[in-house]
This record gives C-alpha cells, structure tokens and sequence, in this order.
C-alpha cells in the first residue's frame, strides 16, 4: 500500500522503516523538501523509501500516519493541504505533550477536548483515527518487546476507517486480540490523558518497553 | 486497628464493610451525626462499626480512608478538622470527577494539579497517600474479581506512609507484586487523569470489574 507519514522525528522513521520492510511504498513528509533527517532515512530504508514535503506524503498516501509533535500537529495537516487529505485515513499517532515544563510533560490539551479531535474538527473531510499513541516507537513495530497481554486502543468516527487501521495494525504485530475499539473520536481524550502516566512509569522504569494492559473480569 | 472513613457513598461502605470484617474498628464520618445511610451502613456491618461526624471519624481514626466525592473532597476534609487529621495518614480515594455534563466525567482539577495535592497543599499536616481511586469499590475489596495480573497505583511525599497504606492494602487482597509506588503526591495527576479511559471502558464493558495491569519487558 501506499502511506505517507508526516513527521521525520523517531516515530515516523521507526514505523516508516518497519513498513517499507513489509512492502509498502512510504513517503516521509516534512516542511522542507530537503530535510535531511528524512534523506537519511530513505537512504537507509531502501527500496520503497521516498520523501518530500508535507503536501507530497499526504498526495502520495492511500493512508497518512500523522508522526509530528504534538504541538505541530495541526499546522502540519494544514500544509499537508485537505486537497491531499479529504475521504483518507489520517492516523493520529501524536500526543499533544509539553516538555516546556521539564519532566513529567503536561498536556496543552486535554479533558473536555483532544488533539485528535481539533484536528477531526478542523479537517472535517479527512477520517481521523488515533491509534499508537500510547506506546513507545520501539513496541508500536515490535509488541513482543512487552511481554504477555497488552493492548493498543483505537477510536475514530468511522468504523470502516478503524477496520482499515486495525488491518495495518495487524501488520505491525497487533493482532486483534491486542486492539480495543474505544468509540468515536472524543475518546482520544481519554488515550491522550494516559500519557502523564505513560511519562511517570518510564521514568519509573527507565525504559519504554512496557505498556498497558485492561485485565477484564466478568459482569457483576 | 482504628479507621475513620469520610463519606457514606458506596466507595466508604465497602470499604467500611470490609474492614470491619477484617476485625478493624471503623468509623464512618458524614456531615451531620445521623445520616441514615451511616447508620444503616453500621446496624449492616455489626460490631466495630460506629458513625458520626467527619470530625468524629477523623478523631477515632489512626489511619482516615477519603470516600467522598471529589467535588466535596476539600470541604470534608476541612470539616474533619486539621487538628484531629495531622500527623495522620490520610488515603485519598476520591477522584475529581464531573458529571454534570454527562456521561464521560470530565475532571474539575487534572493536567498541572491534582485532587490530591490540592487536599495535601492545603492541609500540610496531614500525611496524603493517593491509593485506590483507580478501580470500583466492589474490585477494591476483592482484587480476584478481575483475572490475571493487574495493579493498584500509589503515590504519596513520605514513604513510611506508602508502606503503612500498602500493608492495609494488603489485607484487602492487594498483595505486594499488585502494588506500583508511582512516587510523590504529584504522580496522583497521572492516576486522576485514568478515570476519563476508565469511564470509556466501563462503558464498553458494561461493567466495572476491569483493571489496568502494567505489563513491562526488559530495557532497550
């Protein structure tokens, strides 16, 4: 398949990477068409590695995986242009965190709203699904770096979308028994509010190989 | 051992009920001396338990459970009286939810500050340990309610109050191996903030008897 991903930082090199080792066509965009964080990654992918701007990894992209930070997330969509967009997948992989304050990062948005969903409001044509955000880069292309049962949550406005999401997800290692639908889009907030203590547990830990597990009993 | 509860909602009941059980005197502290649902909770429980004020509960107790609602929370804690509470640990179960807008709860208080370092800021004598507020009264209780491996969270300034609370905790069910220090008082933003990812699965689910387990691998 074809994906663009936006963002040359290590989430959009890690699984830029991991997918063009499965045979995708990926284009890593960014605001410059000569960033050189993204040349190296293509060199070092190889075959089926391209870059370009923003605008291109969106036009490219059957599906776009949004890897930007947080607080670019939105400026980067809009250069990435709705024309590019509209009636595709953006997965949203972002957490909005601010590290101006030191360690653990806070949210710059959070509780009665989502990144996910300023960017769903924004876009209104584009089909937003967050997924991935609550994992390190290293277990979102390897989940067998965390052992036992763990899982990735996901939540769109679409169900055909999510599906699509959960295909590529499978992909990756995730398989379906690993993913839980959470709802529309407004759930981000509640994926997004987990990485304060996403943040405590790695410092915690002092790794990121770890991640959640919902350990459900039955119904009272 | 002696135990003032604050609050008569399902939360201090049950754990009233069960620290009664487990032979703890227990004394369960509303706003005015005869709350029905008090004296009703202690004809249940049988001998060790007794009611009364918040300042009453607060007095009789060597260790006070916070069973209120979050929006109430500072306020029975200021009438529980800072002369019969400092030098005494406080564990703080309450959860800074806000239902007024519908189901999910949104939180009054998250991001840069807590519930519980509020309650800690403003009543600097009393020893705060954030435990508890990140499952249903029923799983607090009876851990074996949920299968597998899943944990309870603590945070909290002195560590000679966590280890009390653990032991407590302990005989709850909440063996050691299901307990993660998450450090100060302000790691209690990171485990206010599961509730809104609580309330999304516990509407999937249908039910409460879920947990979070932390399933965590080996460094990078």
């Amino acid at each position: 398949m074809k994906i663009g991903i936006l963002g040359t930082g290590v989430v959009g090199r890690t699984l830029g990477t991991k997918l063009v080792s499965l045979g995708h066509a990926v284009t890593m965009g960014s605001r410059s068409e000569s960033n050189k964080a993204a040349a190296a990654w293509a060199k070092a992918a190889g075959k089926g590695a391209a870059t370009g701007t923003f605008a291109a990894a969106a036009k490219a992209g059957e599906v776009v995986l949004n890897c930007t930070s947080g607080q670019h997330a939105l400026e980067a969509v809009a250069l990435a242009g709705s024309d590019n967009l509209n009636g595709k997948i953006l997965v949203d992989v972002s957490n909005p965190l601010d590290f101006s304050h030191g360690m653990p990062p806070t949210l710059t948005v959070c509780n009665t709203d989502s990144l996910a969903e300023q960017i769903q409001r924004a876009f209104p044509g584009i089909r937003v699904v967050k997924a991935l955000n609550t994992v390190n880069s290293a277990v979102m292309v390897d989940p067998s770096l965390v052992p036992g049962e763990h899982e990735l949550f996901l939540c769109g406005n679409e169900r055909a979308a999510k599906a699509k999401v959960a295909e590529l997800l499978g992909e990756l290692g995730w398989t379906r028994d690993r993913l839980v639908d959470l709802g529309d889009i407004t759930a981000a907030r509640a994926t997004e509010m987990l990485l304060p203590f996403w943040a405590r547990a790695m410092t915690k830990f002092g790794h990121a190989n770890f991640n959640f597990h919902l350990a459900v009993g039955g119904p009272a």
